[in-house]
């Protein structure tokens, strides 16, 4: 079951049985609009301030993978949940009302990859029926917690990512399901002396690197093994440090890889510059687009690996590095 | 296995094969002062922040309990570890050198409960050999961080609680060791409501009672069954909220009840108000002084609830309440 240095290969392998997915406008007018299980034009969400906001979106999110696999919260055994904000309070406030046992989680943008991982182990392990995992993050919320609140107008460099408005809810379980998660490799920090907070793809590019390789050591395989290889958020600047890293490592992984950053919004009329980021971000494109591929056996097993920077505004203003994060989660069709 | 609604029975139990405890001068000069492994005598650990500082006490602690185990970094599977800081900083900057696969957990204060009752499910589940759980709380960084910087020398109000310098690191194992991890009770988060900061001991408690009570209940046990009840860091005022809820409820919990945060600091002459808190406080009084009394039976099994207040400088000004949560873990005596 344990191989390698950092990798599971499930014995039982749990399934993702189904999932849901929540956005803002922009993320329904991007590429992957139509796809979204809903989508909410009103950025508050009738809610007073943006935290109030994301934990709706988590709200929604959760409710709605209930609801689309008939179960009720009673049926729950745990959640494992995480957000970008302080003190994650978009979870603990948006999560409350279901009353359901949380472990409450921080890997940054990895945290559906964290949350996919750990929920996998506990359900393969038998403890527990069904195991919902959710992540989410809000542009206006995190702009506010990690650079300028948006009232600030301030410049976006080239570099920056915008974060995705959105929340994904996925739910776990033995019986059978949409797509089969068939193995983990899980990430360390990983830092390469980066400081810079407006380009988080080159920060967490090389975090991802170290988890792709480990997972390809680890199951004894290579690029060609996985049908796609999807990082969470390092957006097009992480794109191309990843395959470069990737080759000095011995593998060309750039006809595999795709990355939900450069997925979510168009680059060329939606002026997101980098790409899309956040835990919503690789959270609500496998919800709704990932996850229908795997199912419909367009992909035959794909390597999902949402990357995290771990950073706080703090760590940033006292000039420390921003080091990354990437847990990967080997994702299969069902047939 | 699964008993009850929140509960896990273990049939493979795991131990708790070493443990290590690092603290700040206060605490080294508290009534469990001799007990604790190292007493950092500079408050900043020859660091430039508060924060590198309360990285530094992780790190202590991490390669404390390797040294005592006589184990390396190489051969731990996983580490489960969190703090108190935004977006978990402390963790990411004092474990990062280790390269050791890593879960970020946020529970606030209620971290190590939560770290152990991941870390025995994947350990009992034998997705690991050793995993290190670790939890660390710095009290200048916490009073910057939730509520005003030091140098600002605000009036403390006698609800207060007294944010404990510390890290405490756990490696759990199937291998024989020190105590045994028999059973977990995972908490929801319980809201009562309450909005005020300076007084976390009656926003927590009534979580400690709702996951108590639900130990009680999943293990079909009564106060009797235990010889103590040990929560986080309810302190004076949450302690006795905490009696009164359990009474509510049926059950007199006086006789077993202690609390890590009334146990660190002598509350006549340490200045402490309500008594220690921060993840640190529950983590090294477990390390320091419980698991001793377990290991030599003078305890033959304790309940250990570490308690969470679920609140961010954000929420707080924004006039959020202030929930908490609780995961319990049983801790039995190895004859």
């Amino acid at each position: 079951m344990i191989i390698g240095k950092q990798s599971i290969q499930f014995d039982r392998a749990p399934y993702i049985l189904e999932a849901s997915s929540v956005v803002g406008k922009k993320e329904g007018e991007g590429p992957l609009g139509k796809l979204f299980d809903r989508v909410e034009q009103d950025p508050m969400l009738g809610k007073d301030t943006w935290e109030e906001a994301e934990s709706e979106l988590q709200k929604i999110a959760a409710e709605g993978v209930l609801k689309k696999s008939g179960l009720t919260k009673a049926d729950i055994r745990y959640i494992l949940a995480g957000d970008l904000l302080e003190q994650m309070t978009a979870t603990s406030f948006g999560l409350m009302d279901l009353e359901i046992p949380l472990f409450g989680l921080y890997g940054a943008c990895s945290t559906m990859g964290e949350a996919l991982s750990l929920g996998s182990m506990l359900i393969s392990g038998g403890y527990g029926e069904y195991i919902m995992t959710v992540a989410s993050s809000h542009y206006a919320g995190a702009e506010k917690q990690f650079r300028f609140p948006l009232d600030y107008g301030n410049q976006r460099p080239l570099a920056a990512s915008w974060t995705v408005t959105g929340s994904g809810a996925i739910i776990l379980s033995m019986k059978k399901g949409r797509a089969r998660i068939t193995g983990i490799t899980t990430g360390k920090i990983v830092d390469f002396g980066m400081k810079d907070s407006m380009n988080m793809g080159a920060c967490m590019a090389p975090a991802a690197c170290d988890t792709i390789y480990q997972n390809f050591m680890d199951f004894n395989r290579q690029a060609e093994d996985y049908d796609k290889i999807v990082t969470g958020d390092l957006g097009y600047v992480g794109h191309d440090i990843l395959i470069h890293l990737m080759k000095e490592k011995g593998f060309d992984i750039s006809k595999q890889h795709m990355d939900c950053g450069m997925l979510i919004f168009d680059q060329e009329t939606q002026d997101t510059h980098a790409g899309g980021s956040g835990c919503g971000c690789a959270a609500v494109t496998l919800c709704a687009h990932l996850l229908r591929q795997i199912e419909k056996g367009a992909w035959k097993r794909i390597l999902y690996i949402p990357t995290g920077a771990l950073l706080s505004k703090v760590s940033f203003n006292e000039g420390r590095t921003v080091p990354g994060i990437a847990h990967a989660v080997v994702i299969e069709h069902v047939s």
